[in-house]
Order: C-alpha cells, then structure tokens, then sequence
C-alpha cells in the first residue's frame, strides 16, 4: 500500500480532464480516491446531473475495496449478479461496477488508489482515466 | 437558485486552502457543493484520517440541504436534538451539524452552494471556508 | 446449538491459512462465526484489499443466518433472485451468496457456525474452510 | 500511513488477551484494523454477549476513521452529542465512541491501525489494549 500525495490526486484530475476536452467528450465527473476509500480529490463538469459525483465516486470506491479494475467488476455482474449484489451492499451501496473505474498502482504494482469518472461513454471515461494516471507516473490497472 | 460554475469551486477551494495555510491549520478536507448538493470539487490534504471527507461533505451537504448555515444547524442540535435526528435521516446520515459548514451566496442572497470544511477546530474550519467564499466574489452565510 | 470455543475457532482459522498456504492460494480472509452469528476468530493476511473481511463476514454469516451452507445460497440466488434479495436485507447487507461459506456441523450434525474465506477462487476458498473444519474435528456442509 | 501485518497484528491479540488472563478480566472481544479500517485479526473469548465483536470492532474503527483515540471521541459525545451522533451516520453505525479503542502509531507516530477491546470495564479493556500494542512494538494512542 502506498500513499497518495494531493499533488499526486490534483495532477490526475487536470489531466484526465484535459484528455477529455481535447478529444470533446461530454461534461465528466472525476473522483480519485487513496489505498483507504478515501476522496482525495474531485471535480464535476459544469452541465452534470446530479448524480454525477457518486456515479464517478462509485467506480473509484468500488475499485479499491474490491481490488480490481471496473472491467473486472463488470465481469462480476454479468456472470455473478448475486455476487454483485452482494458487493453493493457491504460496500453499503457505494459501488457501480462498470468501466471507468481504474485502479492506480505504482511502477511496482504496489496499490496506491482508484480513479471514477462518470459523464461520457464507460469506454471514453475509462481513456480519461488512464490518460490521468499515466501523466502522474502511475501504472492503469483498468481489470481488462 | 444561482449555477455554481467549476472554476469558481476550484477559486474557493484554492482559497480556503491558502488561508488554512497562511494560520497554520491542520491538514484539512475541504468540499464544494453546489445548489443541488451535488460535489463540485473536493480536496483533501495529507496527513488526514479516511473520515475527513465524509465529515467535511456532511457539513456543506447539510447545510444546502436544509438551506441554512453550520451554526444554525448546530443551534437546532442543541435546541430540538430530536430534528436533528430526523433531519440526519431524511438525509441518509450525511449531515454533520457543527460549524464548518458555510452557504455561498450571491450578492443579491440567492443561494449558490455550500461549503464543508473538516480538520481544525470548527471554529478554524469556519475561518477557512469563509475566506474561499469571499475570495470567489460570493457572500458566506454561517447561521450565525 | 453446540458451542463453538475460541480454541477451536482458532485452529479452524489456522488449518485453513495453512491448506491455502500449501496450495499456493492468494492471501486470503478468513471468519469464524459461531451459531448466533458472533465473530469468534478472523485474520486477513497481507496484501488484501480492504473490502476481504466484510466479503468473507458475508459468507459466514449468511450461511449461519439461513442454516445453510454457501452453494445452497448460490442455488438460491440463480432460482429464485428475489428471495436472495430478501435475504440480503433482511441480514442488513451482511450475507455473501456464494461458495467459500461452509457450516461447523458437530459429528451428529448439530450447528456449531460457520467460516467464510474470501481471495481466492470460490472454489479454492471452500476448499480451505473444509480443511480448517475438518482439522478441528467438525464435518463441513457447503450446501452442495 | 504505515502498513500493519498479521503477524503484528497476531501479536497484538495475543499480547491483549494475555496481559487480561493475568488482570483475570471478564471474557473480551479483541479486534486490530489497520489504517483502511480493514479487520486484520480478531478474537472472542468464550461467555461472550452476541454483540461483543461489534461494541470492540466499533471502538477500532471508529477511531482509525476520526484519527483519534477513544478518549477524544467520548469527550466530543460529552461535550458535543450531535456531532457524535452525525460520525455514528457517516460511518454507517460502525463507531463505539468510548475508552478500550487506541490507536496504534509506530515510533515516530505514524498511523498504523487501531485496536478495540470489549468486554470488561472500558478502563481495563483500554489497560489491554495498551498491553498488546506495546508488546508488538508500537505505541498506544489512548486520546488521553
């Protein structure tokens, strides 16, 4: 487990916000938690709906408390509902198990947090995702 | 209800952070909500315990929810404890009714927002969320 | 209802960490309950994520709950979701349908708790809590 | 943010129960988390209440979240009751704001978990807590 600096969390969001204009995607919201479930950092779109902030919290949170990347969750709920369910409820409903949820790791693998974001396609949140953390010299684990 | 613009969350977080900075506060979590309760930007500092950004958004999420400041929340705690405990269902345990939490008004008082400030005495707390507001160009209503 | 000792809780726990080591599992989370649902004996070795002991308190403490073992849960919830549903509030998000929760059943088949593991696969889980039942004297029922 | 291993945390319970057999206190629940609020190692003596797990987890988690000792959360539930009552919310009721949580800090004071201990008087389920976390090397942060 590594920490995660505020420097760190502010870079990823400039970043994956950044990706996100200069490939126009829809208005997004950006959650980076710590190793802990903690939000360290977060930003909402002018334009989003109002359930924007824990649409995007739910892919990072539940991410790190499951230890997986959003693709695996998804594989989860498609294979496994009950199991999906399950999680949804001790993470005491704070999961969406789809893409755009990214955990961040360090070069070594260690786990340092997540990334949610939420607004534009699954698919093109998860590539603002990514592009964040690798702009903050983490390694993507998106559980492809 | 006033739209609360990204840039002008990102204005007062920046803000708020600086005054924390310039009196030597504790690390501190701060949260931008807008009208709706909806997370507009967050930050949270190192140093700081996995609660902070749950204690920090129950107190901007309270106060816009109920459309009074921190203080007046606190006010109703002592008073009516048994509103308060109504209140802290009605929203899903995610108020936190102390000072800290500080509306962000218009010039002409017309609700913008709120923010929630965790980490340093209350008091402090407070401190530093009326100086994001101000620096914003908005008015801060604390209940007081 | 046979009581369960913290001496047999233990041994259950360790028995099973030690088939799971010998198997080369990954780090898993382990939980003893006993037939009213109490946590006598749980670790969680290094390198889980920090949702693996409420996924392995769920699968104990569901089982135990019902009276039955983790592939009757999993039956369940394919052939009849709603019911599984149910059962999951009705334990306030504290049930995990899937294998890995196995009962303690004394040698005349009396309920005695039961262990939930979580880490591995959910087959590989099983595997170690029948170990960990059978090393402490008891017959392990997983529903199957 | 230090990590906690189960082998440290084994010999936290360990030294716990250990020093309350000498002490001869009441049967207790002993539970470690580590800085996540992830249960690492936890035992429950025989005779004990249904609840004990709970009352002894509430103590660890409920500290490890707010980043203080027991002592510090029973004095805000004295002085102010309805901010304790909004951490009971935001942590979803997993907080048990009286003396027997500690914090466990390594040397030069970092965070590595907490332990919560139940079952005796809350002074001597604290005086085990101290005993255990000493014994492995940390030091005990009582909130005194």
């Amino acid at each position: 487990m590594t920490d995660l600096t505020l420097a760190a969390a502010r870079t990823i969001v400039e970043k994956a916000l950044a990706h996100a204009h200069a490939a126009k995607f829809k208005p997004l919201g950006v959650v980076v938690v710590d190793a802990r479930g903690l939000v360290r950092a977060a930003e909402v779109e002018d334009g989003s709906a109002f359930l924007r902030f824990d649409i995007a919290h739910g892919k990072a949170f539940g991410c790190v408390s499951v230890g997986v990347g959003g693709r695996t969750l998804q594989k989860f709920a498609t294979e496994r509902p009950h199991f999906t369910t399950a999680l949804g409820g001790l993470t005491r409903d704070r999961m969406t198990p789809v893409p755009g949820g990214v955990l961040i790791r360090d070069q070594a693998g260690a786990l340092v947090g997540a990334v949610g974001i939420s607004g534009d396609t699954s698919d093109n949140d998860e590539l603002a995702a990514i592009a964040g953390i690798e702009a903050a010299g983490f390694k993507a684990d998106t559980g492809a």
